[in-house]
């Protein structure tokens, strides 16, 4: 698959999984709603209190290590035939709720997301510069 | 959620994601089928061939650094309250396909998926020891 086929079926998921690692280089994973603006993907925390928000595994990881990977994946389990993956490898950073730079990333995501309409993720954005868009598929 | 639940819904899941990290703290995801018996996770290689498998990123990572994470969760586009992941963190080591060992998780998998009970997964069988389930449901 190649990296235009991945971006479009990554960014056409409705829900992924995001891998983080600790300095020691242990690996965190959890999963995250996200939307897709060119090679960037938005995603942020839908708590607001500031303090339990940077108890976040995954926040303490990216302000310690900025690699970060996505991944969307397709499973049937009817149909191996059917199976694909696709995955976004990048650098992650942490926007303050209050930065003005975080408010497209809340625009985008109420668009993406009909729960966000009413109630925007208040927490802290995490922005991902995507370096490199990979999938596979075995029906190819 | 408490572990013995999380580790009950992870393995009532039929997909999951596996993330490793590389020596440098730069983590790699997949999706995997695998089975869980008691604290060990059980996943394995499709490809037979020795040389092209051990180029696979998941192994050399888990080779050079042993800690991975796996998650499977669960997404309702319609219904935010149903959702819900499960986490195993762990530590991973290889054993090659003609070790005895790598029988019974080759036994396992082909019980769990239609598609390996004619032909099991001929490759490197990965073994996951859990140190930790964890999970989270918003019905909770």
């Amino acid at each position: 698959m190649d990296s235009a086929e991945a971006r479009r079926r990554f960014a056409a998921a409705r829900v992924a999984r995001l891998a983080t690692a600790d300095a020691d280089g242990h690996p965190h994973l959890v999963p995250v709603v996200f939307a897709v603006d060119g090679d960037r993907v938005w995603t942020a925390v839908d708590d607001v209190k500031p303090k339990a928000t940077m108890r976040l595994q995954r926040l303490r990881n990216i302000a310690a290590n900025p690699a970060v990977a996505l991944l969307a994946d397709h499973y049937e389990d009817d149909d191996w035939t059917a199976l694909w993956w696709a995955r976004a490898d990048g650098t992650a950073r942490l926007l303050d709720p209050a930065d003005p730079a975080a408010q497209p990333a809340r625009d985008l995501l109420a668009e993406r997301y009909a729960p966000y309409r009413d109630a925007p993720p208040p927490g802290v954005v995490v922005a991902i510069d995507v370096v490199r868009w990979s999938g596979w598929a075995a029906a190819d």
